[in-house]
């Protein structure tokens, strides 16, 4: 006889806020959020997650939502799940969780999603010194492919993917996370030359009460405020999974997440129509609602057999992925170029994050002369299926990176051909993607040349 | 009736020494090196190009070449080419460079490659702090697969490519880059944070007139000694292409380069028979002699049509690539990942080289437990068709990159299984790769976790 | 604001039977079976869709209702839907109806399917003389991936495609099928040598009021009376597309459709969860309910414009199909050839059906030796992503057909070795698919050499 | 230290008869034809081969040559070559060989190839009813790409393949060759409908001592008149592999060969540098000289562990292929679909050569709208990488098939659009491609409502 259907574990109502589900979500790590469900190895059962920010973004023609969203909310989790073996035995600190994707996809009936770039004084983004403003562009799903009445001229298959999974850490995994970041958050002006060139701000998002929810743990007990005060945000991918945003983790795939505490308590969310490599915007992929429906099993001491610290601890490791072999396939791409030479002409050591922005500018500079705002281009590049690659490494002092571009995605040839770009039918038919204005009052980058 | 059999404009004779060659090679970058040969636009030309050391790596069972070759030398590269359109009109600053790959291949009868990692005081690499000592690994070819004698166990085909290929610089743009080499070689140290944790030296190559070879300008000419004294070295990629190491450009691929000085002056070497992303271990492609069979285009005034500057000057561009459509199809993917967060447990903020360094460093552990000793392992993610990518930039303080390595070029099950990693029928038939001792005196790094 | 959800316009109620649903389904093609629904053209809407029997084929372990089904009832379609203009204007005969498909997937609550072969005397298969008794195997579907209890050892993931999708003929039409149709019927056995190599029976399915289910039509009428007996069987894919089993029309696909009414009256069936080319078993596909979202345009005069007629009228065309960019990607093939010779060694003239039913024998008893039963790989090739190719037509007297199977749907190495097939560890954990005996009286086919 | 470069074993001469090559080349399968080499299992080695025609068809702008050609001579095949083991025991008659194909390609210096249909009087074609004149394209090659003066508007990558390989049939399987194709030849026409479909003439190549060439056995000796007599000619593909046409067969496939005689005997032969699946115009493929480097293994025993017999005798059995990795990777794939009801209107029953016939000429018939000539279109469907499928076999009376057509080969968009198909700025530069008059007496077809 067949098996059940996917058991639905988690469900979410859309209309209820976050706080409301009958299983209600929670948005930061810590091993002490109650589990709200158990699942068995080899059932595969159903999690339906809200978009990120909680149905605060909306589907409409402005983004004031955007730019003045409070972060301190994200991302919103289904979870922790608690996953125990055919005798009921729960996973266990050092085993490996191994978590296959069987299906995903949107909730039915909630069929869009949204791409945005935020004000540089709430949120930023990989350019946010470049694009200071905040921006936004709806996407609706025909099936596997989105479109944008906002960036109109593309059209493209998602890479479904969940931007988001990991198991909980445990105390003193967190205690690891939270020194670390404290130091970058207080020193990293003075000690980090990144800082320089990456004008993404904070540098490190740590505890806070505010917008923190705890799931099953009532606000204002005492639990609350205590494990409020000491759970991690959930922006960072970190040891555990979490935020790794790794496109390719579509229908197929397997993720081998390290257990920490008794349980594993698996959550996800971020759930991403589609995305690019590095999801440079920030709220960079095609955000939406979804569901996941996963599989379970436990390698029990997996962590020891598979996986190495690297790090002072043993639970310093990352987990390991496996890619299935469903993915749209493309012909042709575009490769555009960086190397670790930032705007103002100044040389770094081997760095692939300079290398990659100056990429990621480059192919900005070249869409938008096919009709497209450069505004709308950084949001196509965050969502679109494109590649971010560090190709080299290794020829100091310059790391080379390259964005390679799916050709067949634009309505128009984007290849350089003799002669000018084509002037006459350009396929915009918005003069520009939604945006609003800058108030704040740091500076932003110009590339010296480029009005030359 | 048909068009010719491709013209060979350059010749090579492994026999002879690149100085030797009766077009004699160059390795250096300078607007004065004169051309060795015309090309017409739209006319297919061959090009022959000894490996990037000139034939000083050689086919046996010892490193000692590697540890103590004089890289003053490398790389030697076939050129300068000038070309001409129809009218016999030079390319002209300005202009871009369309060059097609319609073929490529090792040079018949020197059908092997060699991968590498140098001494940690002659060359380093990306991971050299791990990996100090000089290695290598020989590998053989049957038609598209290499296989190795060293790294038994594994058998990919290859997807060739010109490791550089570029044009001259102007004086203007020459200039620019020994200014901020020279500023990252003499402050780097001080003021750039990455030196701490990549540990490749020197930071910067600057002209060096020892191992100086300027094709036909005569050796100890005045001429010779000023171009010497100012020409670039070819161990980066820069504005003009150069030692981009991209992978997937291969068979029926473009690139489209920025011309400097008339004529373009074409250079080209450093044939790869299969490379990963990041080439990590430095010489770290299965380096070749080769040939290429090319085809140009002139776009007139493409540059300032299709670029856009990207730092000061109007110079501070970079070419455009477009990836052909034939490349190896593999079905799964085994993926590793790395956070920004270094083997000493420091938090970086958004460093995708320290992410990628991680994921390297991850993925050599996996796989060093079926069989293969880590030095294995390194020169084999270094030249197999590995893919390095930037996943997340924008995650405050954590980058992402990932390392995903296709599962099929092995003849053994590298996924996680239940139970332990199988310790009986191992593939493994040679304890190790050529390794040379280390007798240099500068620390290495441990995982500090990693021996518990 | 985003366009609503998917309209549902045809709903199925699996508890009911295909003439108890609320819009009632129909098993015949004719121009006078009224719609159930209209759609417009851009409106994204959904249809569900019963198995082709009906549900008469049970989830459990016997293959008795395969051996007994009564075939007089198959297919059962959702429709006729009525597509419209966005002036409400109907498509009109000359038009060509293109057809996206934005979705599908089996129906929530049934992740079930079934592979079957009929017993010779009802309803037979390609391999019937071979394989004459009722067979049946049960897959279980874990999101993308199929697997079965009855064929252990394979996994794959399913191309998903509908497996009849076509246009209402026009009374003209129909009357060419029935009349040419009839001629096979009544005296194929005497002209067509065919009939002697494929011995699936009968020739041809006319029309018959028995088991014949008009949509909104009562039985029993004057009119159900007539259209039943003019009414054509949904067995053989023609001009309006119907039956085509093309196993590569999923997601992201668009078939163009000839309209031959008013309204094209769009009907569509037989959902696959995968199936490989030819469908071999005849109940070959993995057979499931399911739904499709699908999204309409017209192109007015579209036929005359786009498709040419082959044959004595205009109407004696064939629709056009458009595969996506979405499939799973295997690396590896290994592949069975046949010659246009038959079983008793008897040479035919270029016939490519002959040279596939031999190259489908050479996969089965090839793969047989892996340890499956002849009957599980029949049934395993009818529904898994082989493809069956025409590889030459013109080398006289031999016709080269190829059916190429990816190595990788399988959990052992199954090229061919030095040294004899693995005896060890087989894994095949059950002796056998489901069997029923035969009891029919017409003889079998041995191949005569397979014994020695 | 690297093995030697592939030995040459076969070269050929150009500018010399295939009679007059220093290792002279023989055009029939016949045991004592003696091998003019020897090779060892897991040597690399190359071999060399002329055009199928040994050079009849000239680089010219006449289809002359097409249409007188002799096709008493052809395929001119290199070898036979002897296999052997590490101990020099040959390959024995039961034994399988395992052929890998390392590396192919043209010869240097003769880049270019042809297309042709042959008069329907002199060779026919699949579609010679339709196409009776002779025509020939000509096409160059850029690296991996062909293009066509001829055929303006296409370029692909070439999926290079040899369209002959094979071992030497024993005595015993020639003589049931030469049975029963004779009885073809002298009894199709009663006997076989599929003649009255298919008019390619003569309906078998029986043994014929006009044209015939043995390699090193002298022409007019007693043993070349007594081997003549009875070898087989080449045209079609049978038990020992020989004219399989597969398209597939490029760099990193292998070819499991029955062994019939000691010594395997192995000839090749037809090289193509692209072919569309079923070589629909006969002298489909891109025809052209080229070379293979092979590598040969031998299965011991490996004919009876492995292939299953399908017909009378132990000899009537198949060789088996594997497809390698790198193929041409295309997105999108337009296909046209055919039925098995023939031009005029008759029902045939499940007979996929007529159902193939059908979609091929929709498929010539549309492209043809886009401002090709029909001619143009069948060479073309001939030689690019289109896959001809059997899609569905079962449902009686239709079999269906498929052409699948990758869009990425024209410059224009060929998909069906709203509206007419576009008239202005075709890119057709060239009237036509090159074709002779049709001077014969036999009726040819028309579909006949195709001009209405």
């Amino acid at each position: 006889m067949a098996p059940p259907t996917p058991r639905l574990v988690v469900s979410v109502d859309l209309k209820k806020k976050p706080w409301e589900q009958a299983l209600p979500l929670h948005n930061r790590w810590h091993p002490e959020i109650p589990p709200v469900a158990d699942v068995k190895v080899s059932e595969v059962f159903r999690v339906e997650m809200v978009d990120w920010t909680g149905s605060v973004i909306k589907d409409d023609d402005s983004a004031a939502d955007v730019k003045f969203i409070d972060l301190s909310t994200v991302h919103y989790l289904s979870g922790p799940i608690r996953v125990v073996d055919k005798n009921e035995t729960p996973a266990m600190p050092g085993d490996l969780l191994a978590v296959e994707i069987c299906n995903l996809g949107p909730l039915p009936g909630d069929e869009w999603g949204y791409t945005a770039t935020f004000d540089r004084e709430n949120g930023g983004g990989f350019l946010t010194d470049h694009f200071p403003c905040a921006t936004k562009a709806i996407w609706y799903f025909e099936g596997i492919y989105a479109y944008s009445p906002h960036i109109p001229g593309v059209r493209f298959p998602g890479l479904t993917h969940p931007g988001i999974i990991g198991t909980a850490p445990s105390m003193e995994l967190l205690n690891i996370w939270n020194e670390r970041e404290r130091e970058v958050e207080e020193n990293g002006h003075k000690s980090l030359k990144l800082c320089e060139v990456l004008h993404s701000r904070p540098l490190a998002n740590l505890p806070s009460t505010k917008g923190c929810h705890l799931g099953k743990i009532k606000k204002g007990t005492a639990e609350w405020e205590k494990i409020a005060k000491e759970a991690a945000r959930t922006i960072p991918g970190r040891e555990n999974g979490g935020n790794c945003d790794i496109k390719n983790l579509s229908r197929g795939s397997k993720i081998y997440l390290p257990v920490f505490v008794e349980g594993a308590n698996l959550s996800t969310g971020d759930m991403h129509f589609s995305q690019g490599d590095g999801e440079v915007s920030f709220c960079g992929a095609i955000e939406m609602s979804g569901f996941l429906e996963l599989k379970c099993e436990i390698i029990r001491g997996g962590m020891k057999e598979y996986l190495t610290p690297m790090g002072p601890t043993p639970l310093h490791v990352n987990p390991i992925f496996e890619i299935g072999p469903v993915e749209p396939r493309f012909s042709e791409w575009l490769v555009f170029e960086g190397i670790s030479v930032d705007e103002s002409g100044r040389q770094h050591f081997l760095d692939a994050s300079v290398a990659y922005k100056r990429a990621v500018l480059n192919a900005i500079d070249y869409l938008s002369k096919f009709g497209y705002s450069k505004e709308q281009v950084y949001l196509l590049l965050s969502c679109c299926p494109c590649e971010g690659r560090i190709s080299g490494i290794v020829d100091a002092p310059n790391a080379v990176a390259t964005l390679a571009i799916p050709t067949a995605i634009f309505d128009q040839d984007i290849r350089p051909k003799a002669g000018k770009v084509p002037i006459g039918p350009r396929l915009v038919r918005k003069p520009d993607v939604l945006r609003c204005s800058y108030d704040g009052n740091l500076p932003t980058t110009k590339n010296p040349a480029a009005s030359m």
